[in-house]
């Protein structure tokens, strides 16, 4: 269902020829309205690709008629010919569809540094355009697939409203990873400024969250559209709580869909001073290599744990400090706690709870083991 | 030769049985004067093992008369116990040799959070100061490895005067990973004031810009002793670059020995606005999983070096910078520059320019590639 759910939406997903394996490259939604209503959340990297340039300046406006997105191109770091490709593309999407340029938002993923073959992608515009339809939503999700696995859609439907989208990606957003391009749709009928609201506060404890390789991408990019297609509008709450369904869903979806990975881990921080501190600290336990590589041996070393924590510069005491992994207290105070054996990690979800005994906040950041498998696909990547 | 091609000292290295394997596991270095001046420094990491605890402390002094080393087992995240168990050990070394515990200095290295087998240890003591020999300085760089493939020494002599020295570990010191241990020993005659400001100047620029896995340690520590028993007193900055090369030195043997690594890769980071910006961007692009992952393809991926860059807060414009890996200028203003297929990656070394065009400072920053070496040797690590 994915991003035509909601009313008010058509979608296609085709072979444009982008990718040399022939699998689907370009996806294109359109909001039929009557509404148009839109917000974005873009990366954080300062090295942005085209199209996030591009986009960022077309939601300024807070009106988006169509998403267009392709695979097997990044578009970053291409110089002004990049910037130049990505502003043709949204030409021909409003061409195609008798709407502006500026009402065109542009998502692209895959390597960066190459240029994207536009003699395959306008042609792709007008072919998709051809496509679209209000049952496209399946399909536009599998054409945004790089590495993924599998595709990724949401949906979740209310008092006589629907949010529901897709995404690609291995990762996460502010910082993000191996681009991460999402699209939510609704029938909700909000004006731009409770879309733009209701997403940040989203994607802060969502995508925000996940976190599978700490590498931040220059592409990422969460859209959401509303047509207001249902005529309801929805208390703000309601509303807010939908999207951040949808955006937690999706953002469990890509941890499990992670490059390489065989582990799930959450790693909650829970008693720290603030909640930037719990972040803080679930990040870097999040990073740990060491750490991530031992959960992959199925192997409870509490002492990484304990050792990413002291890197940071929260509130804490190390010998207040514990750790349960999977609900095992192994370390207390700082120490040895309970029996390291009893822990079992057979499982594909690790659960970890760092206790800074520091204050009432806590967080949760989910992140990936590391693996060999990780290693081997991301050595190949390009070559 | 090691700590012992100074004169004025004695070490030894034996097999204590702390390790189940029965390889070497204890090492001893004792000052034996005139001068017994000392500096140190130790792991920024807040979660410190009770060796850090304890030796931070005998430091303050000034003077260090022997120091006592163990592989197999940190002592870290051991509680009130653990530091008991450094204090015992400090007093058995006091005691066969007739000094003060507040006089011996100790490091620890191997898993955290288990308890030190001092049935084992305190006999080690005697066992190794039965042995201090002036030709001892090998089988104590050989006593403290851990994962070290290889022991680590290092000598260079001067007019008169020598400074020499052991390392054990695979990675850094702030941050530092997988506990970097290093005792340097001198028979130049200095008091603790210039060692101090010698051994700071030179881990600034070695060890501390040695990044092989961005973990940080709970045990990193470095020492230079002093024995005077040269009795030439160098200029300070004769002094400072002799143990500025052992540092380098060492450093560089980490490096090459860094767990499962195939690729030793050196980020210099070129026309940043300050050293520390330099550092800051030398470190985030040494971090970055998915970089060294392509390295370890030998897969010349600029694009990750410039998302890598991205994610850092210093001066740089992303349509001025230009990246080189192994020579070939593959990025230049930001774009795509000479063609990738000309890197040639086939050896050990590889070399990353990053020009930040934002000014004239520069820095160094050396890490290792990421390979499923890396994932299967920690993910067994404690198993």
């Amino acid at each position: 269902m994915s991003v035509t759910a909601a009313k008010g939406f058509t979608a296609a997903g085709i072979t444009a020829g982008i990718k040399e394996s022939g699998s689907p490259d370009l996806a294109l939604v359109v909001n039929t309205g009557p509404r148009r209503s839109a917000a974005g959340v873009f990366t954080s990297n300062r090295v942005k690709a085209a199209p996030v340039l591009w986009s960022e300046q077309v939601l300024k406006s807070g009106e988006v008629t169509a998403v267009v997105l392709n695979s097997g191109g990044a578009n970053a770091c291409t110089g002004p010919k990049g910037f130049q490709d990505t502003h043709a593309t949204a030409e021909k999407v409003a061409d195609v569809l008798g709407t502006g340029a500026g009402e065109v938002a542009v998502c692209s993923t895959g390597l960066i540094g190459v240029l994207l073959p536009m003699d395959k992608l306008l042609p792709g515009v007008e072919a998709a355009a051809g496509q679209l339809s209000e049952h496209g939503g399946e399909k536009a999700a599998i054409a945004i697939k790089t590495t993924d696995t599998v595709h990724k859609t949401s949906v979740v439907t209310r008092d006589g409203w629907t949010v529901g989208g897709m995404a690609k990606g291995a990762g996460m957003l502010a910082p993000g990873l191996a681009t991460m391009l999402v699209v939510i749709t609704t029938d909700a009928d909000l004006e731009t400024e409770a879309l733009d609201r209701a997403l940040r506060a989203a994607t802060r404890v969502t995508f925000d969250r996940v976190d599978s390789d700490g590498c931040m991408s220059t592409n990422d990019t969460v859209l959401l559209l509303s047509s207001g297609s249902s005529g309801v509008t929805p208390e703000y709450d309601a509303f807010a709580e939908a999207v951040r369904t949808v955006c937690d869903d999706l953002g469990q979806q890509l941890i499990r869909d992670a490059e390489g990975a065989s582990k799930d881990i959450k790693v909650e921080v829970v008693n720290a001073a603030t909640e930037d501190e719990a972040v803080q600290v679930g990040r870097t336990i999040a990073r740990n290599n060491l750490l991530k590589c031992a959960i992959h041996g199925e192997d409870p070393n509490w002492g990484r744990v304990l050792s990413a924590i002291g890197t940071t510069d929260a509130a804490f005491e190390p010998d207040r400090l514990n750790v349960a992994i999977n609900g095992v207290w192994v370390c207390k105070n700082g120490g040895v706690g309970e029996d390291r054996e009893l822990v079992d990690m057979r499982y594909r979800e690790v659960h970890i709870v760092a206790d800074l005994a520091a204050g009432d906040a806590a967080a949760t950041i989910w992140t990936n083991d590391l693996t060999a498998d990780y290693v081997h696909e991301n050595s190949a990547y390009s070559s």
